[in-house]
């Protein structure tokens, strides 16, 4: 194993660590004991490497080598230090490691850059604790508004106000940072593309764009025995015409669309009821905005028409209605070129998944590189990625830094 | 209104008050106060009316007028004195109602009948408590075992055997009837044909015959986000193929047959994540068995040839075969003269729900006579037929009565 093999292994583990489970995996949910651990044990490790470490009012920890210019913008990288509830080891955390281990190792090499180096260990992504995502990196910009989270609570009915001040942090009273020039996001792929195409290295291009409903199919209960066929408003049935119709025609269209029936209940669900009333989930994701607006648009045209054809009533509600975010075109470019440089084994490809990157980048030229995730599996103890995996991603943001700040 | 039908009317809301609900249903399980008590004044009334009163061993009652000759066989009619839970006030009871006025009618004009005549208020039809269907019935013919119910408790954890016992009951000793040449059983529809085609009385040529099944389709679970279209494995699609293309056969086959897929439990069910796994059942009735066969056998077909196309695995459990039942030829003739003659506004029809008829059909001559239901609405409070339709369904039970009990 060569030392950067080694250092990734044994920094992955040591956060891992902190809210590890006997499973395997790790719960670290904002604001607890072993998140305050975490961040002030990176905290240390980072002045021992040098740097200067600081938490902003939040509690995002930043890692920081001056540059040799006064007052040039900022190099960022880094992700989030909070898991999910039994989460894996990688999510988040590996960004956080890479961009550790890279500005370190560049600082050693190459001694001070032109632009100051910033890691960053983001306080929160996931919104796994309390019901707000992304508190982290929309503090970073003064986006996140203090009545979003003054009232809400965890399942135990802890404040979020309460939590958050109890470690020493409390709201931002610093004004949105408008001293970084770019920001680099090393993150796990979630997905099981890179691996099924064996590729090293993902250059993320975008991250999707989603539109979620809730929709209500209303027919008519009935005795599965007395009830002919043709007297029937079978809810269930309703449903089976629309998915199968809607799947086929998101398959037809292709990649990058992506199309899921994730929830149904039927009531009253019994054997021996035709179901009167279906609730279903739809989720819909595509990179590019108005085709994933045009295709839910035809989606719900085709569903009022198969439900008027059964005789039922159709409610759907559009309840999720997020933009997709491109990347920097100039980061992504300049990402593929240090791959083809170094050999690696890269594809350009969308983020189907919610990142950090997508807060950073409408207002800091942002590039995201993913790594394989074995399996396609995520959010999960088994979560996991080879170490030779692992390294190359950690070599990429190397090369990307290292043109972002000494060239 | 008529004097049959203030009776009609009277009976049903006198036996609907034992259990009655204030939302207007009635609650009456076996062996509970409430159907002790129904079964004890039925038992008062039928003596009122001169019939000769008796319980058998498990507690079904029955109201007896001697016949002019020994020895002759029995011609009985009733129904099943239990309910659902919040049912309503004419499944099953109004069955005993118009045997008790029938009989009651035909003494009182016509005195003594050429054969016995017997109205049966059956002690349990539904299962409703315990997990054990046609107990009141199978009782009759000494077809059921003390050991089905042995082991069987209620939602409360109370046996099936101190219930009975409490209730002054016990295991049956006598050997099976075979005194009895004919039963007839008046029953609402429970569906909405009659209803639909404005007729009153129902002739029953047979009860279907049903087929379960309950089946598990496995795929594989996966982020919604990071998986494309054709790498899913999407359990939900793959039942909507099913059901879509099986339902529409079952259409295109026509009546009697019907198939339900009336309970569907993805997993895991969130809107995010593609399914990895949908558990639904399947309930397939006809009235001819080799087509039930035949059909459900190709259902199974499909499935399986679905789930290979999709690459997913699948289970297929039958867990209830019943044989359809034919009521008697010459009964149903019978009846049809009858209604007829009466210039009663009849169609001959199967019942797609199962009846305590389908006990007595393969072992004494048995008919049904339905009369409609309101919507098709049963077991349910709003269960409802009309006075006019009752009395119909009365009074064709009774021209059967005096041809099969006075010529």
């Amino acid at each position: 194993m060569n030392i950067l093999e080694k250092d990734v292994a044994e920094m992955v583990n040591w956060i891992a660590s902190f809210g590890g489970l006997e499973n395997g995996g790790t719960t670290r949910l904002l604001y607890t004991p072993e998140w305050v651990r975490v961040q002030h044990e990176l905290k240390a490790r980072m002045e021992q490497a040098n740097m200067t470490a600081y938490f902003d009012d939040v509690g995002n920890l930043f890692g920081r080598i001056e540059g040799q210019h006064a007052n040039e913008p900022v190099i960022m990288s880094g992700s989030h230090v909070d898991t999910v509830v039994n989460g894996g080891k990688l999510d988040g955390q590996f960004g956080i490691v890479g961009a550790f281990l890279a500005i370190k190792y560049l600082y050693q090499t190459y001694g001070k850059p032109l632009r100051p180096l910033e890691v960053v260990s983001l306080a929160e992504e996931e919104g796994s604790r309390f019901p707000f995502t992304y508190w982290g990196s929309k503090n970073i910009f003064a986006i996140a508004n203090p009545n979003d989270v003054k009232h809400i609570k965890d399942q135990d009915g802890i404040n979020f106000v309460d939590a958050m001040t109890s470690c020493g942090f409390n709201f931002n009273s610093k004004p949105p940072r408008n001293d970084i020039k770019a920001f680099v996001e090393l993150h796990i792929e979630q997905g099981g593309v890179l691996e099924r195409e064996q590729k090293s290295i993902g250059v993320v291009t975008s991250i999707v764009g989603q539109r979620r409903y809730n929709v209500t199919l209303r027919g008519q209960a009935n005795h599965a025995g007395t009830t002919p066929m043709n007297y029937r408003k079978d809810a269930v049935y309703a449903f089976s015409c629309i998915c199968h119709e809607s799947i086929d025609k998101a398959v037809q269209y292709g990649d990058p669309l992506v199309l899921t029936f994730g929830r149904v209940n039927p009531k009253p669900n019994v054997v021996n009821v035709v179901p009167g009333e279906v609730l279903f989930s739809i989720d819909c994701r595509h990179t590019d905005q108005q085709v994933l607006i045009d295709f839910t648009k035809e989606l719900e045209a085709d569903m009022r028409r198969i439900a008027t054809e059964l005789g039922m009533s159709i409610d759907i509600s559009l309840w999720m209605d997020e933009a997709p975010i491109p990347m920097n075109g100039h980061l992504t470019k300049l990402l593929e070129q240090q791959c083809q440089a170094a050999g690696l084994n890269y594809r350009v490809m969308h983020s189907g998944a919610g990142h950090d990157s997508q807060i950073f980048a409408p207002r800091v030229p942002t590039t995201m590189i993913f790594v394989p995730s074995v399996a396609g599996i995520s959010h999960n103890p088994a979560e996991h990625t080879h170490l030779a995996d692992l390294t190359a991603g950690v070599k990429a943001l190397t090369y990307m830094l290292y043109q972002l700040a000494y060239q």
